[in-house]
């Protein structure tokens, strides 16, 4: 299979957070929080799934009250933070939403995502990924974490698939 | 027409927010507010535009309560903000003051934006839009969304139409 | 006269803030503020001067509370700000300091800043200043705004002047 | 030796805070707060490091509560602020941790951390280090200050020592 053909097969999403949601930075503020930033161009391609049907979980080991609010308000129901031992969560993910981990994208970027990327049928990596990583995934996305590699794989699913709709915008 | 002479037509800006006056990032409070940054030579530019006697419009997607008040005290009247579908916005704009299509340079970067960039005489993108915008504009600004397109494009028709006073600063 | 000879001249410091110290930049709260980014080699280099005897002055059109209470507790006393007619604050520094102008180093970055740039003896801009300054510089910085561009000139000069001392640290 | 051979000898770890842990930008609030922004790999990094043993300890000449917190609570209790005079801290550093300063690895950025690069064992820095430090540290990482640069030296040092444990994720 070519790598684009891998997404025909993608029927769930699920993230990691810092490094792909995030360039992997945090602002800290003179409370101790950890705030991060975001890319607009992510948020628009999670919404198009969530409204093609897809269900999209997320699985971080780190933890920020902001971020997770963000999250569910853009619809995203699964969000498994501070989990460390990430594979516990992905097996409540295809759990929950009966998958077959040969349907489920993961796109991480370090060490704690490896467990994971070796289950899912289709794994991904953004393209500023730890070099450990590559060798393990299906795509390595041509853009960095935090800058719309979330976009690009949800995208290329979604056009491969005939779902993505520009006439509804 | 080379591109540079599509200004000669301007008498009317209005922009896109997220990918324009910004470069689709956004800082996510622990309160979950979403904070953007922008670039003060766009800021200038406006100011110059304004006083020339442009009117200028914002048609924006997002929602931010900190962005809308300093495009208010920065003189501009027209903000419409949480307008995913853009182009009723963009019949208000005309509207309200009196403007023909062929006459308004609109500037934006992704999918929600082709509506209007179909309808307007100088249509405009920054140099990182999504490719799917390149063909549809009369020009791509070689600055990107957030590092100053908006100045570009002010300062291009000032200049062509004589109206860029050094003197007054 | 090579470039780096003007630095002998130089008994005095002047800079525009946005686009010198920060790289034009302004993160919006909710409430409105525009807060800056700055570099600390520049603070370093700022300190470094003022033990070295030079006056130090800003002058900026745009205006912030955080960052002049910044600039004062750097020991910084001369701070102009929501100057956009800048050039009268440049005839008040002078006097205060009881300077000739032709010992004055500034630095700016955009069409605000050419009045005094015009008038003082090594005038100075970064490296991504606006193209209309380079003409009118004798020293284009090779660093950009906000990332240390304000270091350079003040180390090269304290280098040249034989000031730097970095024993003392 | 190789530059590699060096990181067999690091029995503790020593960092500056800003131009390593950060990339010298400070963001300033209206209170005139210097809020900071940090790099999750280095945090992960030197998570592994403590679980592998190793002391680590932070001297900088900033100071910033909302770090301090951070810093504690990776685990790290060694943290000595606003130290311009670094050399003394070092010294503390060693004391507490019976360590011989040829163990020792310090990695900083800028002048005043010059005197303790040339005490110790190990010196290292960012790539974007001032170039006077280049000529004095044993390894230059190619990774720049506040994008990495700690976890590249802490990663080669517990992996050259078998000590980076994969497993344990």
């Amino acid at each position: 299979m070519s790598n684009l053909e891998h997404f025909i097969q993608v029927k769930a999403f699920l993230f990691d957070i810092d490094g792909v949601f995030t360039n992997n930075e945090v602002l800290i503020t003179e409370a101790g929080e950890l705030l991060r930033t975001t890319h607009l161009r992510d948020s628009f391609a999670v919404k198009s799934a969530l409204r093609a049907g897809f269900p999209i979980g997320i699985i971080t080991g780190g933890s920020s009250i902001g971020l997770t609010k963000r999250l569910n308000e853009l619809g995203i129901d699964f969000v498994a933070t501070g989990k460390f031992q990430k594979l516990a969560s992905f097996y409540d993910f295809i759990a929950r939403y009966e998958l077959n981990p040969a349907n489920v994208l993961y796109m991480g970027d370090d060490m704690p995502d490896i467990p994971i990327l070796k289950k899912v049928g289709i794994a991904c990596c953004p393209a500023d990924a730890i070099p450990d990583i590559f060798p393990l995934v299906n795509y390595i996305s041509p853009i960095r974490g935090g800058h719309g590699c979330v976009r690009d794989v949800i995208q290329k699913t979604l056009q491969i698939q005939g779902k993505w709709q520009v006439s509804e915008l």
